[in-house]
């Protein structure tokens, strides 16, 4: 295992600190809870943010926090979901008098801690909580970490979506349903040319033999559909947006596309996959009208790639092209 | 090899395919001479910033066009300076009557060709021509393609900053005076975790045993200083920054700090590297005022990071904060 870390246990701990330093005045750091949020949280009046996961897929979640996108991110163990202490504690954090919205990925676990947290919240009379959970992987119905679809790169979509219209002052219910609107309209596939590594276990997850990838791969190194050999990057493109545009009608109306690195893909590649996918697009009618090419939602340094794509409408775009100001996103501000 | 690619000997070609798809309106490229440029050019009365270099480094330079920093990249074959008949099409292209700056990492072959182009563009009556070389990689005095030091991080940097210049429509010779101060100003330090593989060898371009790695490699997997074996975050962040601050006092004024990831190495592991990073740094008197940690300078899927470090000042800083506008820089705008 080659990694650029220390202890192979503290790497959660130590990457806080890292994120804390570099974005000092953006971000601060809650290190007892591993809660990365605003420095400024929270902001009066507004719709607080909170999302969180395991870790070793960044910059999701905490390279997401600031304006217009989350207010804190829990960070989990690497792949582990957050405990609901963590939520609980961001949840105060970000509570600025207008609710609070959970942004969970389809996980057991995270389904499971979100939920208690939200609980123990209302236990104490804490702000109102709504939540919304991502399920876009076409791959598999069920997998090993899941009932129903795995969450994985709409999530990326839906924070810096309800992100915007949480800065605009919206309502909780209003904010929570365009984060549902986000998360039911868009899909998602990957693969893998590599598995990753698990800094504390010190070997890959899975096997992958020289000449296979395998389609359809979650982000923490889950099984897909099946292997095979590698293909080109035409290909690949074709395993990618045939199963995704056959889960969803994606003609007559604009599309963000997302192409992201799995961590250890080089951006030149992403950018001849997403020229095939462009083609693959074009070809069945999908008009893409916002893209995002790079390392979004990554699963440590698994090297391989995941499509998402979001039918979206005039106002989705009007909120995806508003401004924000996070580590991993940033326009307009 | 495993690569997201079609014909590995037609990767640059593809992956130009792709950023065109990617950023349509914003970016164009002129497909047979392999010059990336803004879709607006040429912009009328501003300076017009040109540079480029082998590809394998993206973002760099092709992800750096657009308002606020480069005009036009000419993208080379991998590793492989572009020719002079790329940089004078470039030239060409952003000639608003302003005059053309040619940003230029110091390779042997990138010097040569880029000076070639300046001649020509002379003797056809064209745009006058200033240049900059960067040459900011302290490891070693003359290396496999270089005289003199090797110019790496510091390159995004000028450009950045440059390009902000031009924008607020100061003159050649202006523009060039910043981008040479920050060429001179800034000094940079990498390490590698492994090699990287470039797509037609197809097989590593070095070996580095699982238990070692190279410190003071250059982004074309060029030897560096020496072997150790594999240390922490901490050990291998003082093997970068010791250098680096031997190298130019860096105390008593404002600096940009880039930890940049070689391309292979996830986010998580950079963050771990940043906060080792910001520790000695604050121990050795030096005031970090910008940060960018992320994929900027990449060597295409090696693992391993960079650390650059530029002592600015006000009207850097200023001018860093401008806004910009490019696939692998924006903000502001």
């Amino acid at each position: 295992m080659k990694k650029l870390i220390n202890d192979p246990d503290q790497v959660v701990a130590d990457a806080l600190v890292g994120i804390e330093a570099a974005y000092p005045g953006r971000l601060a750091v809650d290190h007892a809870h591993r809660v990365v949020h605003r420095a400024d949280a929270p902001v009066r009046g507004k719709v607080g943010l909170v999302s969180g996961g395991g870790s070793g897929h960044e910059p999701l979640h905490a390279g997401f926090v600031g304006p217009g996108m989350l207010d804190a991110a829990c960070a989990g163990e690497v792949f582990t979901s957050p405990t609901p202490d963590q939520v609980l504690a961001a949840s105060r954090i970000v509570d600025g008098g207008a609710g609070v919205l959970h942004i969970v990925k389809n996980y057991t676990g995270d389904i499971m801690n979100f939920e208690m947290a939200a609980e123990l919240l209302g236990a104490e009379g804490g702000p109102p909580v709504a939540s919304v959970v991502t399920a876009d992987d076409v791959a598999v119905q069920d997998s090993l970490y899941t009932a129903g679809r795995r969450g994985v790169g709409v999530t990326v979509l839906v924070e810096k979506i309800a992100g915007a219209a949480a800065a605009q002052g919206r309502g909780l219910a209003d904010v929570a349903a365009v984060a549902a609107r986000v998360a039911d309209s868009g899909r998602s596939m990957g693969v893998a040319l590599t598995s990753c590594t698990v800094p504390s276990a010190g070997r890959p997850t899975f096997d992958l033999p020289e000449d296979e990838m395998e389609i359809g791969i979650g982000i923490h190194g889950e099984p897909g559909r099946f292997r095979r050999p590698l293909g080109s990057a035409a290909e690949i493109a074709e395993q990618l947006v045939v199963p995704v545009t056959d889960d969803l009608d994606l003609t007559g109306a604009p599309v963000i596309a997302l192409l992201n690195g799995m961590g250890a893909t080089p951006l030149l590649e992403l950018y001849v996959m997403y020229g095939e996918v462009a083609r693959l697009l074009e070809a069945r009618g999908v008009g893409v009208a916002r893209t995002l090419v790079g390392n979004y939602i990554t699963s440590l340094d698994m090297a391989g790639c995941s499509l998402t794509l979001l039918r979206a409408d005039d106002e989705l775009l009007g909120l995806w092209d508003a401004p924000v100001d996070t580590p991993g996103l940033r326009w307009g501000a």
